[in-house]
């Protein structure tokens, strides 16, 4: 079947996702039977182009490469699913955690207009899991966001399809690659100054580097598996969230060469009726799951009751990272 | 939906199923939407129980606890299939890896008469994956196994879906538990003697332990996933297998001291046009993926194009483990 994709946001990630459509499109139809077809590609800062033909991925990378797109951006995303025929609305929109916006108002324009939609943004997931999740099922399309969490490394497919038929009652996660770099050089011997300055250089960290340190990041990414897990909406004021801003390098490595690790663990459990959520520097034994991942690696175990624990690994960033979460979330959908 | 079962082989696996039936029944169909109906459960040891209306699991895991099913066993698939009106076949026959029987003649009997089928055995899959992929395929049905290799661990899931859109290029396991058991207890100062009568005794290893020790168990599995993963059918005898007999005690345990892991590394990649299959005991680094997977478990690092290397692990045997892959198998074709 044909997927007529209209993509949101040519940053990094969408970028990376027009790249590969343009060196795989054709393999890609052979091995699932998906045709993808670009109609659309729109960003308020380099406008839109558009063909409901079908655009050449490779035409509109060397136009994003010159700095503009040929026509005008066009914030109503029901009028382009309209007017291009598009099935699915891609987002690679910047996250604002607080509105949700402009991923939320992308997925209420797509949905709304009979178009599936997949993002990579943490923010209407923040803010509207449950309203976006329902409007899709009530029309029969996919509300799919394998990129919010661990970028591609597949751990919502995991829980989802993997996993279905599972009770789960506990995830624990290093789902924040900038500290688990920082812990992970701690350990080897650097303060925590040396540790940040070394994953700013390195584009791990931002300049405000608060959301990482302070566990924002995973948090939220916390309560987007609350929903995933446990079909429970919870607020990023309801996890009980210390950073690793209060550690010292000689902790970290002081627990290094006696066997053990210091993690900044995410972890989500039931507790009777309750889901409880919270993000903490631990020191994990040797034998624990999350004990060896090292460097940006992020990574979830999760229990359950048939299978015990199980545990998935893998890059938690990075543009073609994140763009292989829009694409197998694309493929899902309409796959043979 | 729903979806009438055909249960066939009554062991600890179909047991299993059974009871995850009984007691996760309705929360099954509340959460996917799948209503699981059991019409048929046969064993050649212990008869057979039928009901187009839907048996009473509970029930039929009571009278096996008695030793016998009221009926008599059908041995022809196609037709409890039509007389029952199932829409999947669950098989958890015993494998052969030589003839793929019963599982073969099970598969073809399913399908053949309009059913879906899934199994835990590796023996059909062994001999006619692509002619079994392709009969369903033909005939708009399923053919799922999920349980064929780390039993409920959802490696097989993992491939066809969280990385749907990714590419390839190496994959390295370690498919069999019995032997990373010895190895872990090797590493911990028993002799390979002493941890193999240990993994005898529980349970871990057969009285012959050839199948395991020797790699012939990987060795399988590397031909499974040669399937899954590159669509190439490859016999068992184009792996180049080595097993652990070979090791001492000392070897392993002067590994560990130095910090490195002995394990039995199955691995698969591709070279030019051809996939290379290979079951070796291998001393691994503290950085490699696998080096920490310690004990009775499972663990495959899948080497990929967009998101460098996916690491999962999990069980790789047991009874509800290896039911809980069924489940996951019907779950999938019928969902929400």
């Amino acid at each position: 079947m044909e997927q007529r994709i209209a993509l949101l946001g040519c940053g990094n990630v969408g970028k990376a996702l027009i790249g590969i459509l343009n060196r795989k499109g054709r393999h890609l139809e052979g091995a699932y039977g998906v045709r993808m077809r670009l109609v659309y590609v729109g960003d308020p800062r380099v406008g839109a182009a558009a063909d409901s033909q079908g655009l050449d991925p490779g035409a509109v990378l060397e136009m994003l490469d010159r700095g503009a797109l040929p026509e005008a951006f066009r914030g109503d995303v029901s009028e382009v699913v309209k007017s291009m025929g598009a099935t699915v609305v891609a987002d690679a929109t910047p996250t604002d955690l607080r509105t949700g916006e402009p991923g939320l108002s992308n997925a209420r324009g797509a949905l709304s207009s009979g178009a599936h939609f997949v993002t990579t943004s943490k923010g209407p997931l923040a803010v509207a899991a449950r309203e976006l999740e329902e409007m899709a099922r009530e029309r029969g399309l996919k509300f799919l966001y394998e990129g919010a969490v661990m970028s591609g490394t597949p751990l919502i497919s995991l829980i989802r399809n993997g996993l279905a038929g599972c009770s789960i009652s506990r995830i624990e996660g290093i789902l924040n690659g900038t500290t688990n770099y920082m812990l992970t050089r701690m350990a080897q011997g650097l303060s925590y100054p040396e540790a940040l300055e070394e994953a700013q250089d390195l584009g791990y960290a931002e300049a405000d580097p608060t959301a990482d340190v302070e566990g924002f990041d995973p948090a939220v990414k916390l309560c987007i598996l609350a929903w995933v897990a446990f079909r429970r909406e919870i607020g990023v004021d309801q996890v009980d969230r210390t950073g690793i801003s209060g550690l010292t390098g000689e902790q970290v490595e002081r627990a290094a060469r006696s066997g053990r690790s210091v993690k900044l663990v995410a972890s989500l459990w039931t507790q009777g009726e309750s889901i409880m959520a919270q993000v903490k520097p631990q020191e994990l034994e040797a034998d624990h799951p999350l004990h060896g991942i090292g460097g940006a690696v992020n990574a979830a175990t999760i229990w359950t009751d048939h299978l015990g624990k199980v545990t998935v690994s893998g890059p938690g960033a990075g543009r073609d990272e994140t763009a292989q979460a829009l694409l197998t979330d694309i493929i899902s959908i309409g796959r043979d």
